[in-house]
């Protein structure tokens, strides 16, 4: 009997070992928790050489109203939320985004998720914009996806007296314009940040993650797929794609990244709640998308079994979504400009 | 002194007075507030001849789930709330709904709101369905809106482990069919009653509208508007339409009413925030509306400070929504029919 609480408590002190050295190694890669308030938020963006308006709660309760209003779309049934659904872990499930009279995205990309972007170093696919706000106007002006002229998106906005005096308020003479509809939006994505058990594991809750989950980690780290996928969101900042071979949907659509051919790394938080998978949402499981990476970037073969604990892995990264009241919008007025179907 | 207060003292009076005598009026043209809980709501559901499963808060729940499921779609980029925009007055705020592939509504009808629906006498602008479990089941079906056949929706919910177990524990052994997703919408919508000063007054709070929405209210009901928009909903009943005179855009669309020609009344509760009115959308200010009703119905000349007075009444009649929080919805998993753009 001794001896078997000793072998137990041996096994226990390994196993605990084994998880803090795992999360040492994780560290030194960059693996990184979410920030834990607005104030870490800052600091994020900071080292990202980021700048950002100052956060406060009545930007992002005046964001989450435009953040679901469908008259910033020319339609007038379009929101960002269409394409970046809170509850569809922030993406909208299909290959590529669908947008003003159904158009296809022209470069058969696929929508990211909203969660967790302010933590990425950069935005869109290709990189083009750096904050949140930059990112927030391109959708709306943009004629395949809500078609608004920046123009005819404050004439709207400014045609509803309630937004108009939140605005003021908020903003004080500058009151409603494209830049400030940017800024409430990106204040209230950056509220979009999702705690996951992999985060208590990062902060020393050595349970938080199954010995299974942590062996996915320790492949993951190990294979190499850290070698992009790290930082505080595992993902967010811009790669080379295509580094050992082709991949293999490389002929849908013509995006072929930016002006060095660098591709922004998907965030993996909620990874299991947002396919489908690569920049042209051609890949719709988990498994095929981690074995596809390893072939393209890394030059090797992932068996099914490794695929499989990766996976296992990159479930525990889904996190607590915050609460959203769905918010009540203002109603039209005369001056409203109307829907252009 | 003592006369000016006397003076005041009969005023208060007289006011008094003829404000309990305007509900009294109300009623005798069968004006009532809404209910206040959910038996109250089978009380109405009851007197209306409708039948309804019996309520229930984890109905509710997951019909809210489904209520905001893309994934009902064809597409996976369209729910009820796409035209029923629970922040939008529970419309679109679009003449005609638009839907898969961007179909404008083949009839170009106006997609009615959501909110206090289950208080109507009937559903769709020819009546065609009775309850609200019937009515969801169209939008899903119907080629230009949801597009997806019976048989697809329930292969997609079932798809979803966590909707499947939540379908088993609510409605035993038939789990996930079309009638139980129709059914649980249904519930959900029950609860999206949306109570207003108006009510307060009819229920004996004399100051809960001001004066001048209480001449509002008078001149509704001595034009004859109660005629056709009575009931709790103030509508919500089949009715004969351009009973006085041509609608001015009858040739918008091709609608033509039920089999006899009757139409739906919308329900006046919360019109002030539902723009655009009549079955096809085609005028857009409230005042305008009040007009053509006169003259299409009561073959009457509403003036415009009638017009005016009655649309102050109207304002009332926003009510308070509820508060919703935005639901999360079940991953997709390897068994998720891929959605057809």
């Amino acid at each position: 009997m001794k001896k078997s609480i000793s072998l137990l408590s041996a096994l226990i002190l390994s196993s605990s070992l084994s998880a803090a050295s795992l999360v040492e190694e994780a560290k030194s890669f960059n693996l990184l928790p979410l920030p834990q308030n607005q104030a870490e938020v800052d600091l994020v963006l900071k080292e990202n050489g980021l700048e950002a308006s100052k956060f406060s709660v009545e930007k992002a309760d005046l964001g989450k109203k435009l953040y679901f209003e469908p008259r910033l779309s020319k339609s007038g049934i379009i929101s960002c939320n269409t394409c970046h659904n809170l509850g569809l872990g922030g993406t909208d499930g299909v290959s590529a985004a669908v947008g003003h009279k159904w158009a296809s995205n022209p470069h058969h990309l696929n929508s990211p998720t909203v969660y967790n972007s302010v933590l990425n170093t950069t935005q869109f696919w290709d990189g083009r914009a750096k904050t949140l706000a930059d990112q927030a106007k391109g959708p709306i002006e943009a004629e395949p996806e809500m078609a608004t002229p920046a123009k005819l998106a404050v004439e709207k906005i400014s045609s509803l007296p309630e937004y108009v005096s939140e605005f003021k308020k908020i903003y004080g003479r500058s009151g409603v314009n494209f830049d400030n509809i940017a800024d409430a939006i990106a204040n209230f994505e950056r509220t979009l940040i999702t705690p996951s058990r992999y985060d208590k594991f990062l902060r020393g809750d050595e349970k938080a993650l199954t010995k299974e989950e942590q062996a996915g980690l320790k492949l993951f780290i190990d294979k190499g797929c850290v070698s992009c996928h790290n930082g505080i969101n595992l993902g967010g900042s811009m790669q080379a794609f295509e580094v050992a071979s082709q991949y293999k949907f490389a002929n849908l659509g013509d995006f072929k990244g930016d002006e060095n051919g660098l591709v922004k790394t998907p965030t993996l938080r909620n990874i299991a709640q947002t396919a489908p998978y690569f920049h042209n949402g051609a890949i719709w499981s988990l498994q095929e998308a981690i074995k596809e990476m390893g072939s393209v970037q890394l030059g090797i073969a992932i068996s099914n079994k490794e695929a499989k604990s990766i996976e296992k892995f990159l479930h525990a990264l889904s996190g607590e979504k915050p609460q959203i009241s769905y918010p009540q919008l203002p109603a039209s007025t005369d001056k409203t400009p109307k829907p252009q179907l």
